[in-house]
């Protein structure tokens, strides 16, 4: 049985506000890495301490700092001093079972997001906390650990493919966002085909296995749904353009993601009234089939009882029972068993169970 | 089984946005078509290359440009550089599973919609993406597949009935639009008579087919929702009249498609109210059936089990058991049969059972 | 089986815009009548041809002109060109299947409603259309057949009790909705009464003929919903205040009318609550019947067979079976059974089954 | 069986509006009994006439008026025209099934509210309409019959406690709805203890019955929800505070009403959600009995029956059957029958059904 | 069975508004502390009487004074005398079963919150009133049970860790709220870990007993959300930092708050869901051990059923029964109860019920 996604939530209780703690799991994945780049040249460096960043931070280039790891609390502290992150942006970058949101000040604008990924053996939806720092000229990325998710935008600034490397800080912040939001559809798509293996096993071969596949993708779709939700509203706040760090330009692109995020939700609630129907399909087809097994009881026992109730009769051992010595009182007996079960068969036709 | 409506929605993970990939089924499907018309003259052209539109563009007469097979991706690429239209606005135009929407800029408005069509085979409703372009004097029309649904458009142009040839390229729009929401209510129309015809199968005759029946409309209501629902968006945004390439007197007939959809969305509502409510009388008629099977088992087991014990008891063979030498054992052994049986007839008449 | 109320939705597809072609079926009802009244005088006449009515509008008293049979389209044409309005308003009157809305111009106020009459034979709601155009000083009522809704008004004006002949055509306009609003209460009570009728029938004595009967009142209740809640928006509109047409004092007498719909709304959503409610009623006692049924067969079942195998046993011919030649071997036997017998009842009294 | 509550709502269908007629049911209580009171003094009468109440409201002190038995169409006539309240107003005093409702002119704020009273002997909630009209210096209250629901309120006058002497006739009103309010969570105390004892009941000794009373808590929070929800949107009018009746000071006290509202509407839906919720265990409970049931018969049916075939077989009257003639046949399909019976018995074990 | 929550709520009816009436369980517990701060000293004090908190008040440090017992009645009449509180939230704050809100003067701020607690033994979410008066320099909170709910904030206060002794006062009001929000986690996470072992339960180890831990978990999860819900408004209130008591650049902690509370919310939500999806898997695992029970009566019936009729057949005392003096009646007879077996065991192999 997997642990529910909700667990480990409440073990910062009685800690100040601010309190910085990683509340997520404890890996060895660790990485600093920085691209500076422009449309003309860029660089990648891997860091060891995080001052390293700042000369690039202070290069009219765009920096992208991504760290991972983030049980290294000292690191993400002094990136709260270093920039002037309030206490509560740092304590939510750690407290990884955040909820998505967007936060801004004069100065940045942070934005916490929930990567997913479909785990092919249990069939399970796990969620990992992303959060972003978009700044003036820099985007800070913080993931728990190294996955390849980013890897697309990497290539893309390395080849100066796409718009990237033509755009401030706040497209690259767009096109993080939007490679997360892509990756939601890959997932919609893998449950799509579960749902459809679930759809064809409930009409053609329904076993009580369909009620735990409907159980369990109701639990993933009840996890992209809190995951996805909020999701809207945080593209919401940036559509709305009352942030300093987000070009005018930009805004057409957020309106794409926010499109793409309402299209997700819509298929997740498609999914899930589907999945719910045919839970309704299946419970109908265990009817259909008790109605089936008591047919067939009920019309072998209705039929027989009545016949094995005449042989009975002339098994009884009365010394003064005349049938039992007519000629013809074998035959006769199994005449009028024949006509009760014909007359069964018959009432049987008519209430259309044979 | 039909394949799910949000398959192949994953297919463009990675790549960067604005990037042009078709992502619908590749048809041989390839036309482009011109109309150029006012309320005096028109002209009708079949073009080999796109450039060929922009002379037709260029006469204050309005322009109607079919593009027909989404596969061409220059040709859309093409259309976008003449028209200065938004990288993203050619990727929905290309991203044939995009929800309805609208988007426009200073010089033109985009329009997403989908048209659906009743597969008279199969019993399913499929959809198809239709996208327009209204720029100040031309409508250009996105389809994947030849399908004449515009047909009766070109008609009215030729015939110079109607007002389209009397406006501009706004109410060129609306008749397009138009056009697609009617035919909203030719699926409807078959899809109610589908739920007629099983609220009879239901009502007279439950198999447990019409669960798959109920399963299949559920399906296809729900495959209207999510194409109708953000229509609704759509036209709220269109009636709103923000646009400047909306003329003021046009908006009320963008208003009526807003009343036709809202009674579109009321009529989808009220079918799955209705087929959520025939799965509930199905299911009351299968417990019923149910009842009545058990009660014949009941009624001829509990009659007959306590007359065969009785005939059992005197077939028995024991040597000293006085009733079998009685000179009227076997009548009255036959009477204390029939009155245990009129007893059980009487507990059943009581219990409204027979 | 009834016919579905949006069936013929859909057989104006493909035709332009405007296009006057009238939806209903057709009837042999054909009227046109005017009233013409102040506070002092009235006057009724009925006409030949729509142009006969324009002295009456030209007067200063107020006009109501009541045409019944809209199959006629060109007396609909010809209002439209002599009273300048739109040709969808005109579309709108012709299509009876519309739902309730409301729509203004400078010069008149249009508004659809539905009037609901209840079929006493199959206990069926049926829905009319009822159009009503409101100008400076005259009404025009668009009726399919000639019903007698619109009766108590004219015998209002002509006995000039109420307040309508006090008053402005506004005024007319809020009597005719707001006879059409009393009269869903007349629909709801007969409903009403249905239900009490029902309720008893699920609580004293169900039978799968109530699954039907809940289907019905379903299906009225949707029908009622469906004509009932677009005319809050309607009310909504009209309370605004934003036409030229109603005058201020004359807004109380629509916010009531708004108070009544929400009143309609209200039992409407009460009532289907609680048909639902009996639905689950019914359901559970049809589960307890079942119950019950199986608790007979199986105490019946389960103290006979044991005693029908004892008494089998001693049936059995085996040449050396010591207990058949034992002088009590038949009343040990018996008693043997009896003891079997006895602890099976005791074993149900336990279980509270007896 | 209850009657409905919205059972003669239809019948001032056809009457013009204004019409003032008392849909209640008539009583023989009637009484007009005015106080006049400030902070030092106060008195008390009852009038014989309506009229006798003007020299009271003309004086500077608080008068409250209080009218019971609304059969008496010609005093609220009367009211309205010394008054000068609207005829819809009079019209809302005498339909004693309106909705909660507020409504104000220049003048007066009329006020509508249900008063709920819990019959112990039915079990039921019925609800009787309260109107009050609050003028300058004045409150009239209206009441179908003579409930003791004000005495609190007058006793709080003789006696000079409470706030309700030392402030305006806005003051008094707020105290005649609060203590309307507070009488609601008298009942829901009762419905609370109902669901109390109903929870004890499903989860202990389930039976029919329960659904009956589910059924009728259902009924009787369906009629609290229909009184209170239109409530709160009442006090969101009055805590507009847009009212010349309405003294600022005294906006606190309508606010605290809401806030009770709100509560009220809270522990309803809960009651609902746990009703709902019994009638699952219910429903569960029985599908574990009708298990429980059918697991006997199958475990009893299921041994004996092959047990009785055997016996039958050697009860067979064939002349040459060797085993009949063995020495030891009879013990060796007695065996024959225990290591049947036990193997069936062992198959039960591993099912877990023993 | 535990108490419903919404019991005693009415034992204040009929009394004045503003009367002062403790409406919880009486205890011992009775205390009042106060803490006088700020970045540089601190000082503690139990108090006997409330006037002597008034010396700390007047101070320019931030003053906290905790009121543990409301049965003192007096003791609050006071506060709210002194401080100049309204009569309705003295009210409040004797009311513990307020619904969480929030109120505010220009001079003070009132907030009433629900503390929650697990009551390990009953599995029982029980909840307890807290109110806070927030001044411009103190804060008063008012609890009914000596619980160390607040001791971590007491000792961080001594500690001068977090941020508390270098803010006002407003500051300390957002950390009692945020320890009381950080709680529910506490609670969540517990109910989670419930949810967990019911789901392992119902899916491996199905009883009518999980359905009574169904019952109960949805019974607090409504208390649970009775609690929260209001709490979400109450924050909306406090982040729109229209109070004069509040510090603009203490609004972001609200807003942290706001965003935990609605985690809170999402997650009760996903319980509620998890639950009731948890209660169909467990019907739909009773219907199929009904199947299974069912089909083994039905396979065991119907194969013996007939052979016990062929068995009965030959045991017939019929003088003139050819087969019994058949040479090889007896084997015959056999072979056809073996052939009628293995027809219908074939049979159910087909049905695929073997
Ligand atoms: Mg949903
Ligand atoms: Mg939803
Ligand atoms: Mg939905
Ligand atoms: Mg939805
Ligand atoms: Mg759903
Ligand atoms: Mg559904
Ligand atoms: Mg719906
Ligand atoms: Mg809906
Ligand atoms: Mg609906
Ligand atoms: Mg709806
Ligand atoms: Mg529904
Ligand atoms: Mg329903
Ligand atoms: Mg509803
Ligand atoms: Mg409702
Ligand atoms: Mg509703
Ligand atoms: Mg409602
Ligand atoms: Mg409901
Ligand atoms: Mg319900
Ligand atoms: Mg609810
Ligand atoms: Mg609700
Ligand atoms: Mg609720
Ligand atoms: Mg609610
Ligand atoms: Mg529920
Ligand atoms: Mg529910
Ligand atoms: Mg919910
Ligand atoms: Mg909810
Ligand atoms: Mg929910
Ligand atoms: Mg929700
Ligand atoms: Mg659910
Ligand atoms: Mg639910």
């Amino acid at each position: 049985m997997e642990q529910l996604k909700f667990k480990n939530i409440a073990h910062k209780k009685g800690q100040p506000p601010g309190t910085l703690i990683y509340t997520g799991n404890k890996t060895d994945d660790y990485e600093i890495a920085v691209i500076n780049y422009n449309s003309e040249e860029y660089c990648e460096h891997e860091l060891n301490d995080i001052e390293e960043c700042l000369p690039f931070i202070d290069s009219p280039k765009v920096s992208w700092i991504n760290i991972v790891g983030l049980h290294k609390v000292d690191v993400i502290e002094k990136i709260g001093r270093f920039f002037n992150l309030h206490l509560l942006v740092l304590e939510d970058i750690l407290n990884v079972n955040q909820r998505p949101k967007v936060e801004y000040s004069d100065e940045y604008l942070f934005v916490v997001l929930r990567m997913l990924t479909y785990n092919e053996l249990s069939h399970q939806v796990d969620s990992e906390q992303v959060s972003m720092v978009l700044g003036k000229n820099f985007v800070f990325t913080f993931q728990e650990r190294k996955v390849d998710v980013f890897e697309p935008i990497r290539h893309r600034i390395r080849n100066k493919t796409g718009l990237i490397v033509k755009n401030k800080a706040d497209y690259l912040l767009y096109a993080l966002i939007d490679i997360i939001v892509d990756n939601y559809f890959v997932i919609l798509e893998k449950i799509g085909e579960e749902v459809e293996i679930l759809e064809e096993d409930v009409l053609l071969n329904p076993s009580q296995e369909v009620v735990h596949t409907i159980h369990r993708l109701k639990r993933n779709l009840l996890e992209l749904r809190k995951s996805i939700w909020p999701l809207r509203e945080v593209l919401n706040v940036l559509n709305k353009d009352e942030t300093s760090v987000i070009n005018r330009n930009t805004a057409i692109y957020f309106r794409d993601i926010h499109d793409h995020t309402i299209q997700v939700i819509d298929i997740v609630e498609t999914l899930r009234d589907m999945v719910a129907g045919l839970l309704d399909v299946y419970l109908s087809s265990v009817s259909n089939r008790m109605n089936e097994i008591m047919k067939v009881l009920t019309i072998i026992a209705t039929i027989f009882i009545p016949l094995t109730f005449i042989a009975g009769v002339y098994g009884m051992n009365f010394k003064y029972m005349p049938e039992l010595n007519w000629r013809f009182g074998y035959p006769m007996s199994v005449a009028l068993m024949l006509i009760v079960g014909i007359l069964m068969v018959i009432y049987f036709r008519r209430k259309k169970w044979l």
